[in-house]
């Protein structure tokens, strides 16, 4: 079903300031207080305000003479009006037309031209989520996974990371390119099990709604060995490697309760615009990343930690070990092992290879599969599977 | 008179660096010392030194290998060179001519296009102004209106501002352009007054000499209403706005002091290269701004309180207001309103309105009656005015 | 012989990130310890390692997805490879060859184009020496100085200072422009003696084997007269000047030591690729200094204080004056006046002088001889002497 091919993409092939017309996460609610906040999301400059519970979000330039409106005030609560600050140009947080110029009296005409772009805007999950793009908005939640969508059934414990580098680096770095068992060898949470197995043979899948894809890894094994150098993991890292020899439960098969239970195929999925999604054979515990484009150099990474609601003792043995291990031991120190190597990757040419085979699909069905102002219908074809040496 | 017209002069159609073939101010005289002295003016580099007592400009360039002459010193006290730290190149400080190469002996040929650029110099009201063009100075002080050029019957108390921005967006703050009621209502000087008139009628006509333009604002009123927001000002600042009902002092008109016993005939004024006059009714204050382009990125805003000479009684009573009240209400408080707001400009399209009648007639009158290395007639034609939606 | 000519060559003409194809120092021994380090040469990014005593030295970017090898480890110690942190790709340290991919297991192709550039490698003198090129290298230590090159005979003191200039600035400090009688008559190492002798008539020849430059200033004096000015050193600066009547020892000329024991014509030479070599009438010290381009902005100046070995007492003497005296007084404050200035120069047009005849004539010799890639003999011709007004 999966056969090589050679439609290979390359980084600067995907839009450096991120895929447009998705829902993205812009700041955490309880980090919008009664002053506007500036946000820069897919490199545009955007003002957030709250007004009488509600949030707004407007380009963040007046049409007037430029101003940052983020530096102006909410001046009549309960209209869900900003004004400028430096002539009190007026605009409707939910549409961005211009209501007043505060400086001319009320016959003063109020041109349709004048309106600023407003952003389509949800809370959910403890954030402001915008839609950012150049077509009407899709639905809040459409493109999210199951488990963070639907908070009646997960529950969520979320932090962010800025990364200063472009997007398109944190993306590569988590779709399932096979540099955990490596990069991550020495990381606090996973010192005392096997390293993780490697070696694998990989695939990858569409997944059956057809909005993002699955990864597949068989065949790994935790040791492997080099003519000339030796085993890997190298002897002096070896020993303390023994302590927990199941290492980090088991895979995933059809008889997880994953997938037997709730139909999870799949350990590690990609979802658009630039989610990854990783689980445990449970199926009671996924980690939700969304890659959020801010500029050309600056990236955030939203983490929310997803746990299926099993009754308030469970989600309360799940906060705790969140609280004393897995924020630190994961959220941390795991993941800055990842971002300051990610951070200083030196953008040119590659040389994809076998570990890349969901980074080499993943890029391919963004290319393909991305919304567009001109929607196009989904691909259905099975996606190609590189293997290149 | 003043009839709309269409043609309308863009922010980027006036020089980035500044007009040039004017006379701007470089440096308070205590500031410069004995050792030379780097500036920067309409992104000239150029050192200033002093010697025996006088004061010398040139281009902050040695014309052999690029040395900063401004790391040079006068080794010869009374000749009026300064030599550049690298080589030695001696340049006379009035004319730019080089005068020794002090590594080579008297007997080596001194070049004329050895010669550095030489500017007019002159020392006025506490600062050492430069002429920074491309053609024969004009006199100093021609362009400074009277009660700055005129020290005979005028004083002056002044200081300066860095602003992080390009000067046209300094220069458009300074244009008349009713930001004043909106920006400035909450400053403490003005706090316990009504706010100013607004909704004015703006119009704009030449100085009879043809120096520059003058601002008339009409019809204005303390409180505007507007549908579905309510009063301006907003209920909630009212309030506190009614403890001196009287604002701030009278409007100026035919029968204001400034006028009658003066003749001057308006509160704000714009002149070239870039001034702003603004005054009060009773003719005996002025504030004279002006906006002096240092790189594309940088300027200074040079601010002169001009009292004008009744006295000595009077002058230290001018002076002890200025130092106990003014000084930090403001040229402090008040003018940093304005400094964090248009830093923060983002440049690009405007769509000009009622209330930028005078800005958008001032950059009219920049850009048809700037001085040129040519030197065409001053236009006589009446100032259009923009009104425009 | 010397005729003058016009074959000028500006500093726009030399390349600015460098001259390719020679061996330059990178670091100094102690400091690269037992994990990698970046270093980067004539704007090459470059990642030094050791292993089992022997030094490395690879591109610092993996051919994989182009993560920085220097954030890498040895994982297998004796073997000479370096693997990257990313994915554990692992490079042979000599060839640069792949020769690992330790995700993949053993069986996993290492294409050849997988390989990154090496570097050969020399270390002498307490540094690690990289030929910086394209093509196959010349043997170490070809270019270099006999006295720096032969540690039997020679011994070295060594410092380095980084100049945050292009090196072409600091290479024309270099080049026997004269700058030294004027710039540096300050400096606490010169101060009670004469100033250096000035106002020469100057020349440059080329070295015997054809590797370089030497320079030859004669009937210069300590004082020269300006009309107008007056003399030079000016008045103010004369009487701490005759503490030591002599100056700083003889001229260098045949029957100097120098020239009659050792041979050496010069006390000032250039040689490729950007070394000068000022030595001593006694030809027993030499300074070599080395300018290295790091990026085209960033030069550093290796300076090697070079002392024939004459037994351990006068070795002992020699270090002694070292560090009690020249390190500061020369390699520092002496160093500094020239490092202030250089950083500072404005590159632009320049009007080259009688002073500059060395400068000239080597930005010539650099022109005319580099070594490229596609060798040619080298000119044999006589330097020309620009003298020019």
């Amino acid at each position: 079903m999966n056969k090589p091919f050679k439609e290979k993409v390359q980084q600067v092939d995907i839009p450096a300031l991120g895929l447009r017309n998705y829902w993205y996460p812009a700041i955490a609610r309880w980090r919008l207080g009664s002053r506007p906040k500036a946000v820069t999301l897919l490199g545009e400059k955007i003002v957030l305000f709250r007004d009488d519970g509600k949030v707004y979000a407007l380009a963040d330039r007046c049409s007037h003479r430029g101003a940052p409106l983020s530096m102006g005030k909410c001046l009549y609560r309960g209209s869900g009006t900003l004004s400028c600050p430096y002539h009190g140009w007026t605009f409707d947080g939910g549409t961005g037309k211009l209501v007043a110029k505060l400086m001319e009296g009320g016959e003063s005409p109020l041109p349709a031209r004048a309106a600023v772009k407003s952003y389509p805007i949800h809370e959910h999950a403890g954030f402001i989520w915008l839609f950012v793009g150049d077509m009407n908005p899709v639905p809040f939640p459409t493109d999210l996974p199951e488990c963070i969508a639907d908070d009646s059934k997960w529950f969520s414990i979320s932090n962010w990371r800025t990364y200063k580098c472009n997007w398109r680096l944190v993306m590569d770095n988590l779709a399932h390119d096979q540099h955990a068992p490596f990069l991550h060898r020495e990381s606090p949470e996973l010192l005392f099990q096997p390293i993780f197995k490697h070696a694998t043979r990989n695939s990858t899948e569409l997944l059956e709604d057809g909005t993002g894809i699955g990864h597949h890894a068989t065949h790994g094994v935790h040791v492997t060995h080099y003519e000339g150098l030796g085993p890997f993991p190298p002897p002096q890292e070896a020993w303390y490697r023994k302590l927990k020899p199941s290492g980090r439960g088991k895979d995933m098969d059809s008889t997880s309760a994953a997938n037997a239970k709730f139909g999870l195929k799949f350990r590690h999925m990609n979802m658009l615009p630039s989610i990854a999604l990783i689980g445990r054979p449970s199926g009671n515990f996924f980690t939700c990343r969304l890659v959020t484009p801010i500029d050309e150099e600056t990236t955030i990474l939203y983490n929310f930690n997803l746990f299926r609601r099993r009754g308030s003792i469970i989600a309360l043995l799940n906060s705790l070990k969140w609280v004393f291990w897995s924020s630190w031991a994961h959220d941390w120190l795991f993941s800055d092992q990842d971002k300051v190597v990610v951070e200083r990757i030196r953008p040119g040419p590659e040389l994809l290879s076998k570990t890349d085979v969901g980074l080499t699909a993943w890029r391919w069905f963004m290319a393909r599969n991305a919304r567009r102002a001109e929607p196009e219908a989904l691909s259905s074809e099975v996606v190609p599977q590189i293997v290149e040496h």
